[in-house]
């Protein structure tokens, strides 16, 4: 793949924000403001959480029929588009995404020109499994002049392969909208393995990750917050975030260092060192 | 697979020292004296760093000949069987091996019946590519009283796969011989990145994963100790050890629990939740 014109660093805002089930329009406002002051202070991709517009805790299939929107032509990815329209700005969502009578929890990319493409999330965490189909479109990554942007979100984290793939389809930023929860026996203010996943992802594929986590506590459900960027390295360069505060998190990246990242020493590139006589 | 008679909670301990190169009888040495310790204070399975016998530097490979040995008949493993044997535990170790006139960066698994089984490193890191042979025997996972064991040295640990492959081979404790060297950027005192990975690895199988680095600076070459065992929720159970004295970690492990962490609520098994309709 050519690198796009005009790849130069640029700064990725995570917005760490506590979304209301069920109040969408709320929601969206609440999301616009954020990414209004984002834009305000130099950010050229914002990051938003997993079902951003939603709501997380759904008391069942009615209420979710109720929540999720088509993308592109939904309420929640119209609003959007407008706004890194007007904005000129990229802009990674979580959404609640209804079609041909299934629902997906599903993140989003759009940019100045409009929606640029989508992502169904591959591995639905415990009752999601129950309300939710899984993802049927792969691992997509965009070539836009921000770099090459894939997109997973909150449980696909757990599988390394998630980034594998990405990281073969080319992917140099990879965006998180997450809901993470504590895993068992942990606290939510409890220091994050979930940020342990992501520097490792990062680190054993050279790939940028941001992550915008949500917080508050929805139905008796705690989220952990903790949104995190960390470089192709595998080290924060923002965050964490608290765990229950709303944050913004603000982070220079430069999708043209990943391919020298990569290059370990004279003798070692990460992902070409691979041992595909052995496994895939 | 059906599990060992016997298996219950025990003792597992990793040895961080400082191996000299060439020094191999001086090596052996050191490793016994801490063996002896590790056993007295209860270790059912001793860990040793990679390459304990020779010394990590070679000059060349005429140095690394003069070092290496067949397994498990030369010098290396027939002490640590026999140490295995009167002492009554496991010892896990790395070991400079030599076979058919090929050298390669190994690890012995031996225990009260002598020698077990062997694993050659599967991933060479930098200058080890010109003088070492990549491994030819997988990944291996062995049956014991103390739980089904697996190895991996080093730079395997960042690959994913490594811990994959084990994990589908059955193994619960994961034993890693190492000796970490900083990462481009890091000082040997900085928070170790290979503790993130071993820790995500951990926690993204459900594995024990007990990793006994080296100390010391060798020819120029810093090491960054660090020595970590982590349990299957990919939490520290003992150290990280310090990044440049002698330690021994010791920690109580119960491969029994490994099923239990794997199943993470109702409707989630983190290897089971896999999409092998999307990746292999």
């Amino acid at each position: 793949m050519t690198r796009p014109a005009g790849s130069a660093p640029y700064t990725v805002a995570c917005i760490q924000f506590e979304p209301h089930i069920g109040a969408r329009e709320a929601n969206l406002d609440a999301m616009e403001a954020r990414i209004r002051v984002a834009q305000s202070k130099g950010a050229s991709l914002v990051v938003l959480p997993e079902l951003a517009d939603s709501g997380y805790v759904f008391e069942g299939p009615e209420e979710l029929a109720a929540l999720a929107a088509p993308v592109p032509d939904g309420e929640t990815a119209r609003r959007l588009c407008a706004l890194a329209e007007e904005l000129g700005i990229h802009i990674v969502s979580g959404v609640a995404e209804a079609a041909e009578g299934r629902f997906y929890n599903s993140a989003m990319l759009c940019g100045p020109d409009g929606y640029i493409g989508g992502y169904r999330k591959l591995h639905l965490w415990d009752r999601e499994t129950l309300i939710f189909t899984p993802g049927d479109l792969g691992l997509p990554v965009f070539d836009t002049p921000l770099g090459r942007i894939g997109m997973a979100i909150c449980y696909d984290g757990w599988f390394p392969e998630t980034f594998r793939l990405l990281a073969d389809a080319g992917a140099e930023v990879v965006c998180i909208p997450t809901n993470w929860v504590p895993m068992p026996g942990q606290h939510p203010k409890d220091s994050a393995m979930s940020n342990v996943l992501h520097m490792a992802a990062a680190h054993c594929n050279g790939l940028y990750i941001a992550c915008a986590d949500r917080v508050g506590t929805e139905r008796g459900q705690p989220f952990i917050g903790q949104s995190l960027i960390v470089d192709p390295g595998g080290f924060a360069v923002a965050g964490p975030a608290g765990w229950q505060e709303e944050a913004i998190l603000y982070a220079e990246i430069d999708p043209a260092t990943v391919a020298s990242t990569r290059q370990l020493n004279e003798h070692n590139n990460i992902l070409g060192d691979r041992r595909t006589d052995l496994y895939g």
